[in-house]
């Protein structure tokens, strides 16, 4: 099971009553938080999430509203004793932009180990996420963030049988372990059926409608993508600014043929969300308003 | 007039219905804040405040929590189309404190002239404000800010009859102008009686109960103070961790002579503050709780 939790729904700055956006996710005991604007400490509170598990923290890029919480989160980790290394994925610049803002977080009791993205795309796996960060449409160095969680096959007996592998060594090649034992290598896919279908999660914020993101989004469980505006008379402002109209969220969610997507980031000049949605359901209609504090939990699909 | 609006009540972090400890003061169409934690901006939109005012910033101390909000700030500051310097006062080493966490603000649209104070006792004259920013005894450097609106006297016409000043430039003395003509120089005071009593409010947090503080705090029409705890329990952490008790606060504000004290800075642990107030008022009877955007609007003293 995978935990989806969106914190904030606010772009730009944040509001009474709406934090900016970013997203927590929580899988086998371990968290992943992408993006960390000003607030995302309470929203987390709010959302009755914890502190202590948070291992991963994904950035899409540099504007404060994406960022700006930073040192105050890592206090609050820091304040739920948190000791283990924490883990950031960013942009070029990552370590100095961390590093900048932590003068007024200097004595973490817990090491931080900075990735930069370097590539157009990236991929990573910690803690069972298969991390794919593809790089985005933005006025400065953006990244979106597609997460798997990846599923092995069934335990196979007549596999194993065929494949000569001795009963002693069933339970640890399930659970994934490579064996050797009297000059024979056994290996887990010895044991077990063709891989099953596991959990996708994309992240989209900030970036004008691009293919990659398709290509990246493709068949995902949960697609939560940026929605600045809904009024199509903002379209040249959206362009400008080089931020995503809800209809243009929608045409990726129905290219990527994705099972829903989530609406964020909206801009402060929209109050009314819902005034959009029906016209945006035309396009795809598995599409829903992301709220502060909205979750899913993403079941495997014979898992209840 | 001098405005005050006590922004947040919280200490060492921010909590959902609880903003970080911050101050907005706004006196002939100049604001003044003191403190700048994570939220700050948005406690400055609940209580209906607004940014393009903020000609000054006060730090008391670089610890995240009276810090953490500034490139927010700043940002939404800028987004209200200020163009005007800004001038922040803190510790030393604000100047690269700003410049650090402004590393995700880096195109602001107005100058930031930052002072750092370099003495126990330091005083400043801006817009009409009279800031005293006095040394305190926290675990770091930190800075009390007492701040004076002066009043003048009124104007006495038997005094610039008696002091032989020309009837043409009564109403320029009045307003402040010192002016030189034929050889003579007249000043204000010569067309004025005795200055009048002005308005002063002393904001001090955070730190143990220092004798300094007595005596900036001196007569305060309002001082804010912080009481992280109420519970006499707690009073041995509150000496080690460089706080203020309820209790010292309101003996602080009695020796002070102050017109009332508010509470602020409450820790996170402090629920329900009501429950400790009766006893403070035993020590000082104008003891007030703060509370998220309580304001007062101070008056000089026949004014209405």
């Amino acid at each position: 099971m995978l935990d989806v939790c969106l914190l904030g729904t606010s772009g730009m700055m944040p509001l009474p009553n709406r934090w900016l956006t970013s997203c927590m996710l929580k899988y086998n005991g371990s968290s992943l938080l992408i993006d960390c604007g000003e607030g995302t400490q309470i929203a987390i509170k709010e959302a009755d999430r914890h502190f202590k598990s948070i291992d991963i923290i994904c950035i899409t890029h540099f504007h404060a509203d994406h960022i700006s919480g930073l040192p105050g989160l890592l206090l609050a980790i820091a304040n739920s004793n948190r000791v283990e290394p924490l883990i950031m994925i960013g942009p070029k610049g990552l370590t100095k932009v961390v590093q900048s803002l932590c003068i007024i977080a200097p004595e973490l009791p817990f090491p931080i180990q900075c990735i930069e993205i370097n590539k157009k795309d990236e991929y990573f796996e910690i803690n069972g996420y298969h991390i794919h960060a593809f790089k985005v449409d933005h006025k400065v160095l953006c990244y979106g963030y597609a997460i798997e969680i990846k599923r092995q096959g069934r335990f196979d007996i007549d596999k194993a049988k065929t494949n000569n592998v001795p009963l002693s060594l069933w339970n640890k090649l399930q659970h994934g372990e490579t064996i050797v034992e009297n000059n024979m290598t056994y290996t887990p896919d010895m044991v077990l059926g063709n891989p099953r279908k596991g959990l996708k999660m994309t992240y989209c914020t900030d970036s004008r409608p691009v293919r990659c993101i398709v290509d990246a989004a493709k068949d995902s469980d949960l697609f939560i993508c940026e929605g600045m505006y809904g009024d199509e008379d903002k379209k040249e402002k959206a362009i400008q600014k080089k931020h995503m109209m809800f209809s243009e969220a929608a045409t990726l969610a129905k290219k990527a043929n994705v099972k829903e997507l989530w609406l964020t980031h909206y801009s402060p000049s929209l109050i009314n969300a819902q005034q959009y949605l029906l016209n945006t359901q035309k396009i795809f209609n598995q599409t829903y308003l992301g709220e502060d504090g909205k979750y899913i939990d993403l079941m495997f699909e014979d898992e209840e």
